[in-house]
């Protein structure tokens, strides 16, 4: 099988990429080739037995998608897009690639005409509050941010284009990825990833929100396993809702500190500075806490069964499996 | 205030232009100007107190959008729109006016920077089974036609826009508009309006489903009400979720054939043949039958209370007040 990842270049890409390289092959079929896009160019991931490309552009531009889905790949990933923060500050940016750049990506599929799995990363970003507690497969997408409104858009197009035959689409609603590598950043979800990684990696780390804040988190590793098997599924069983969310573990911050001291001891637990942020909190206090996932769980979606399993796996894929004192 | 209807020509769109013709003003402000455009010339409103233009082009071609709001409209009424049959044969150009239309109205509206009050004329169609009974304002569109599709982002960009401040936004989920008057046409719906305007017109109507359908109902003249309504509202009082669902009568077909017979009588009402059809039936399983609109009736909006009040209005409308034998 052809397999083509838009967004190769990201965290969640890159990882995915790495896993295919390794195993060569989705569920029984080998995959005979693999293209790596983005705006900057990806690394292509080491000692990978079938052939890599690695292409550059602007997905949105005419002929671009094109350009990739004239390979009639068998699995296509869509992963690129603009993130919510400079998706609200960039406007018209966010709107060209997260809601036009998904819109050419389906419409070059469709014009490939080989109707592809393709395999949209959509976002918890597509609910607004007020939220019900759990949220349900059911309950209406209404963003509050110009990227779930995107997010959401796509995910209406990834259904209409699947019921029309043009594609055979899944749209994931991933949960917050934790522990993402890397530095910090300035996203307001940033330190549900950082009060974790950073005292593990013998820093400080500031949690401006209070510790009950809860949230719902899956690790880097489960992400790129959702993907895998959602390029497997079968799209009977789904049937025409293509959009929903994918499981996690709901977790408080109280919670995820917990789980960080069980495993690396109170002095690593100790590097947590509290140091609330009304304008953070603000923030947070619209965002989900947890969700019904039956329908994903249903169709074999698994995710950690919980946070002290979410710190391992960054100790083991990040860390080299070295605890950290 | 200025006024721009975008599909003036069109049923809703002729009724709203006559009513704002008659009246001269929205809730306590004079229309200065009244634009009607459409796809073909719409006809003005004959005796209109204030300036009519008739203009036609094609929405969604470059500059066409911008050159309408250039004028700084107040209120927009944005009903154009490519119906759902339509829609569902003719993908590009579904998508072309249905969304890629929208968009270039709220685009051309930022550029104003007036933020206008848009009212976009959304559909029940955004709801797709299996559906609850009744269906919330919180239930999710999951659309299963092409023209649902892009109403339910027309929803989504309506309230993006309007949280980003450029225009002051309303998505109306319309009621099926009953009685439609004019000739019978190929709609799967038609028949909830034939059944009561051709037994009116002394001709026979065919019945292609069962007795104890239920449907979501309003008439053309609750229908204008309700834009009037969406041009007065407090936005403030509405809140970030701009599209909802409007009030109407849940009425079982047999109720509308009763209601039918109690106003006209028995021999109108034997006018009616029952012809099952079982494509009509299947099609018409999967859609709404009531709804909860406790969001639309809190804020003031109101359709008729009984399905007998469809048919006189109706007969008032349409048929100059003369009940026929």
């Amino acid at each position: 099988m052809r397999v083509l990842i838009f967004g190769g270049a990201g965290m969640i890409g890159r990882k995915l990429a790495e896993r295919l390289a390794r195993e060569g092959r989705i569920g029984d079929r080998t995959i005979e080739s693999l293209t790596l896009y983005d705006i900057a160019p990806a690394s292509p991931p080491a000692g990978a037995a079938m052939p890599v490309m690695v292409e550059t552009g602007d997905l949105p531009a005419p002929g671009e998608a094109a350009r990739l889905l004239a390979g009639k790949p068998d699995v296509v990933f869509h992963l690129a897009a603009i993130v919510s923060g400079q998706a609200e500050q960039e406007f018209d940016l966010g709107y060209r690639i997260n809601m036009d750049g998904t819109r050419a990506v389906l419409e070059a599929a469709r014009a490939a005409d080989n109707c592809p799995r393709v395999i949209f990363a959509s976002s918890l970003a597509a609910f607004g509050a007020p939220l019900p507690d759990p949220i349900g497969d059911e309950h209406i997408a209404a963003p509050l941010t110009s990227y779930g409104t995107q997010k959401a858009i796509g995910e209406l197009l990834v259904s209409d284009y699947t019921r029309k035959g043009f594609v055979d689409g899944l749209a994931l609603r991933l949960p917050t990825i934790c522990v993402r590598p890397g530095k910090p950043n300035a996203a307001a979800s940033g330190f549900f990833s950082a009060i974790i990684r950073e005292p593990l990696a013998g820093q400080e780390a500031v949690l401006p929100v209070s510790d009950d804040v809860m949230h719902w988190h899956a690790s880097p590793r489960a992400a790129v396993g959702f993907l895998l098997h959602a390029a497997t599924l079968d799209g009977e069983r789904v049937g025409p809702r293509r959009a929903f969310t994918l499981p996690g573990v709901a977790v408080t911050v109280g919670g995820q500190i917990e789980a960080l001291r069980k495993i690396a001891g109170d002095k690593v637990a100790a590097r947590i500075r509290r140091a609330p942020d009304p304008f953070v909190q603000r923030i947070i206090a619209g965002w989900p806490r947890r969700f019904d996932t039956r329908r994903a769980l249903d169709l074999g979606f698994v995710a950690e069964s919980s946070f002290e399993d979410i710190v391992r796996v960054h100790i083991e894929d990040e860390l080299g499996g070295v605890m950290p004192s």
